[in-house]
């Protein structure tokens, strides 16, 4: 069955992203698969997109490059064209959020949201309480914990197109670190991991604005050292020789990451990952064919010790197994079909009470 | 006639706040002088809100000091308790901005929405453009020129209760300063002024966090001087004494401030205001009858020297005849009798189209 599906992208970037912007390359990608696995796919988002579907530009060009601040006036103008074309789709797909529940409740049926950040803080939870009909899936299972009870109708992972970061059968000699320097990502921890491994670090990473201080007195006096390399900010086009080349990627966080699409990344390249057990790092990894997961330094640096053995090739195919876009945009036409079926009985009577 | 009306505030303070907030204290005013004036009044906000409306609670508490960063799920929630029983008003007053406008579009005849920020960013157009028919309330004419087109329906000037800064009919020797620390409130031109003019300059201001770097640097190598006191935040309850007994208020601004409080509070009291021809101030002051609007420094100085000859009850009177609560509320009621009567006629066909 050919559907019709609209996504409804955050105006913050374009899709996909000129820089940053974790949520715009998924829905990047999601749309791409979604295309190319023959469905009718519109994108609402910022005009300075690009895409293979239809692109209904709601802005101009992504607003944090073009200095807007505050996105909800430009959110809700696009509520309200998506609003006024939703009779023409059998999907409505959110990926901003929840700003969308009190206009479409009526539609429920036919609307599903991605949540892609964090849910520990209870600031969201009473839009989840008051529009209780409104689907929502989780990127992982653990991102849903802290609102467990709200109505969840699956978890997806993220998936990246195969073909993206191809697989480097060599990997190499160094240990990787790539993200942002902040308290929660812990790079204090990879440094410490490299040092006691005495292995070579490279850390490819920026430094916000908001972590300029934690940078200067908490990291920059840990560079220092033959063994660390701080490279910085790296684009995508650099990432798969950095990644690739790669011993094993460090994700030593200290926060319930729902995600962390870097894990994917590296093991796109072959590269094994050494993670903490947090958020969703536990359903990620595969302890022994996809990388480790530890709990300590001196677990982190027996791992170290331990990753040569992981194949790099079994690496790649646990990739190719559960984290292509293609795989994603499957899961998510399993799951549209799932709730239209659910929807066509009632929909008729729905209409009726809603124009009582 | 005695209206129904709901006043519908931000959540981030209580009603009235319990430390700062401009839109909450105006809210309250607003609220008790149209309960004095006998209307059917309920205050929609924070739980912990202090109202002689009825008060419907939106939130345990003020989100700010509850810890609650990310407002937008909180007030969705209140917006649907309001439009739950939004047949119950006459109007529906809203003070937070421009989210209520998809959801009560059908009902814009009975909803108005003061702005109560500034409105030069192009950051909330779009929802003026989107949702024309929503009627707003500009705090000066200032404020709405650059958003001129917009569905302005009146500019009503904030007032506050008659009683609440008594007249001081002495004056004292001192100018006095009161804001935030901030490049935009221009306190380094306070202190220029009063050291050019030879008077004491008492600073009442508190320092937020994102200013602290420019009072570090810009404002306290500038407060080692004999006429300068730094007497840092002062509460509502120190207010009277110190405005009461300053020679005038300086409000060197430079930026378009929608309204300005304090200029009026310093009315209340009988003491001057000089100001700089910016935003609201040229609407507040009468030159001459309640202080003076400036240019520069040098006119500052001037206007200084100048303000001993502005008899102190003339400034009281001017505050009495325009910016007290119960013109405000009488502003107001005008304009809810002028909405409901332009509604009244159309509102059958409307309540069938949005039915159809």
């Amino acid at each position: 069955m050919i559907l019709r599906i609209a996504q409804i992208a955050p105006l913050a970037e374009a899709v996909p992203p000129r820089l940053y912007g974790g949520t715009e390359r998924v829905i990047w990608w999601l749309t791409e698969a979604l295309v190319d696995q023959g469905h009718d796919v519109t994108l609402f988002a910022s005009g300075d997109s690009v895409t293979s579907a239809r692109l209904v530009p709601c802005a101009e060009t992504g607003l944090r490059l073009a200095g807007i601040n505050d996105h909800l006036a430009s959110l809700l103008a696009m509520l309200d064209r998506v609003l006024g074309v939703a009779d023409q789709y059998d999907i409505l797909h959110f990926h901003i959020d929840f700003l969308q529940f009190p206009t479409f409740r009526h539609l429920a049926g036919k609307c599903l949201t991605t949540l892609h950040g964090r849910q520990d803080f209870p600031d969201f939870w009473p839009a989840y309480r008051t529009f209780p009909e409104m689907r929502l899936v989780s990127i992982s299972g653990d991102q849903r914990a802290p609102i467990a009870d709200a109505n969840f109708v699956g978890t997806i992972h993220h998936g990246l197109p195969k073909n993206l970061i191809p697989f480097s059968a060599g990997g190499g000699d160094y240990l990787a670190f790539i993200g942002r320097i902040s308290p929660e990502k812990r790079p204090d921890r990879a440094i410490e991991i490299a040092k006691r491994a005495k292995l070579k670090l490279k850390i490819a990473a920026k430094v916000d604005r908001a972590d300029q201080v934690y940078f200067e007195r908490q990291i920059k006096p840990l560079l220092d050292d033959p063994l660390i390399e701080f490279i910085g900010e790296i684009g995508d086009a650099e990432k798969p020789a950095f990644l690739g080349g790669a011993r094993a990627l460090l994700f030593p966080i200290d926060w319930p990451e729902p995600f962390g699409l870097v894990m994917i990344e590296a093991m796109a390249a072959g590269t094994p990952v050494i993670a903490w057990r947090s958020g969703s790092t536990v359903e990620v990894i595969e302890p022994g064919r996809s990388g480790f997961l530890v709990d300590s330094v001196d677990e982190a640096v027996a791992a170290v010790a331990a990753v040569g053995g992981v194949p790099r090739a079994g690496v790649r195919a646990a990739f190719e197994q559960r984290f292509t876009a293609d795989r994603m945009a499957r899961d998510y036409v399993r799951l549209y079909e799932r709730l239209i079926a659910a929807d066509k009985p009632a929909m008729f009577g729905k209409t009726m009470i809603a124009a009582a």
